[in-house]
């Protein structure tokens, strides 16, 4: 499969068109952002890590049920994709308090939270990514009640079925980012899930095994990374 | 009724208890506050315009139905009123874009909302009051999903009731915010509905009446709190 032109360059991939008009192809970058493109830098084989962790959860939750984007993995750095009409919406669920949920809630990083929390981001780097609320998405005309409460109910499921995953492989998933985007009326998960988008933290030392380490300095970030691949492979 | 003890100083307000363990007694102050207490100064008549406001709006609201904290004005600065246990939530009602929904929804000031849109912001300072959604709310123990479902449905019936009293006086109901909280297991409507807590816009010529003109040095602020009372009063 070849790439033709380059329809989009975000901040950790870049997507082309093939000629295929329902596929594209997504390149994993090394590049790292965070608090919205205010920090930059680059994670050595981050790319690397983060197409084959993708490659593999998308296979795992497909095999489980949830409708994916993912067709096949191309080579090291890039996977064959639906082509999807994306529904602007980030996805987050929660399983334990970290990040932002810190400061909204007033609670300690790392407390449980007895059942997971989902938040729905409008997801718009020029307004920073703003928390939205059902009435919010409404009046935007962003997603109908109905899609909403399908995103949320495939996002719990997906959580349901990670969880297990990374708890096989002594991982705790305290949280993540799902996107979702439609293709032929269907309703596709998006995106990557990789820890670029997940925060994941050793079940025994509770070590930050994600992007966290980059964003709050550290150190380690490589080497996080790779271990999470192996764990996700093995 | 004779004030005591005084329980709570807020920015615009303090509550006194009274003899009755029932009932509190709260006094209107003429300093304000913006952009969660960064910005301090007085409007002159302040306290004395938004007691005598509250009190024929909390009146009008009793009169169609909405069970009120509100028992009776005292004098021109204090009001008798329910002593509740406060839902710590405040509850915004929005019939156009304005505020920090412009940033949120990406959409200009004064935009019409199709309907209104319901908000519920963690009423906590520290935190900088922010916006929360239902499964917040669950995992941080704040309301049952029925006492947020009659929140939400209250402040509805709130707005409706309030918009036809508003536009029968000129002015356009833009947004507002309202606290609620319960005495002997019933849900009270509390605090207070003012140009502090409510976006007013005279309907002709959309001028700002409301504490906006405080919030962003438009001058005029005591002249707006006074047009408002007047209109209200009417």
């Amino acid at each position: 499969m070849t790439s033709t032109e380059l329809l989009y360059e975000g901040k950790a991939k870049k997507v082309f068109a093939t000629s295929d008009p329902d596929v594209v192809i997504v390149e994993f970058k090394d590049d790292a952002t965070a608090f919205n493109g205010e920090k930059k830098g680059q994670i050595a084989q981050k790319g690397v890590a983060n197409a084959a962790i993708t490659t593999r959860l998308m296979n795992f939750l497909a095999s489980h049920g949830i409708p994916t984007h993912f067709h096949k993995q191309l080579d090291e750095r890039r996977l064959a994709v639906a082509r999807l009409q994306m529904v602007p919406l980030e996805v987050v669920v929660r399983n334990r308090v970290a990040g932002s949920l810190e400061k909204r809630m007033g609670v300690a990083e790392g407390t449980v939270l007895e059942a997971p929390v989902v938040e729905l981001y409008f997801k718009n780097d020029a307004l920073g990514d703003p928390l939205l609320n059902e009435d919010h998405i409404r009046a935007m005309g962003i997603a109908s009640e109905e899609l909403v409460a399908q995103l949320k109910k495939q996002a719990l499921e997906v959580n349901r079925l990670l969880q297990g995953f990374f708890d096989d492989r002594q991982l705790i998933l305290v949280d993540f980012k799902l996107e979702f985007g439609m293709q032929g009326g269907q309703l596709l998960l998006g995106d990557e899930i990789s820890p670029d988008t997940c925060r994941l933290w050793d079940k025994k030392t509770l070590r930050k095994m994600d992007k966290d380490r980059f964003r709050r300095d550290l150190g380690g970030v490589e080497d996080a990374y790779r271990e999470v691949l192996e764990r996700v492979l093995s």
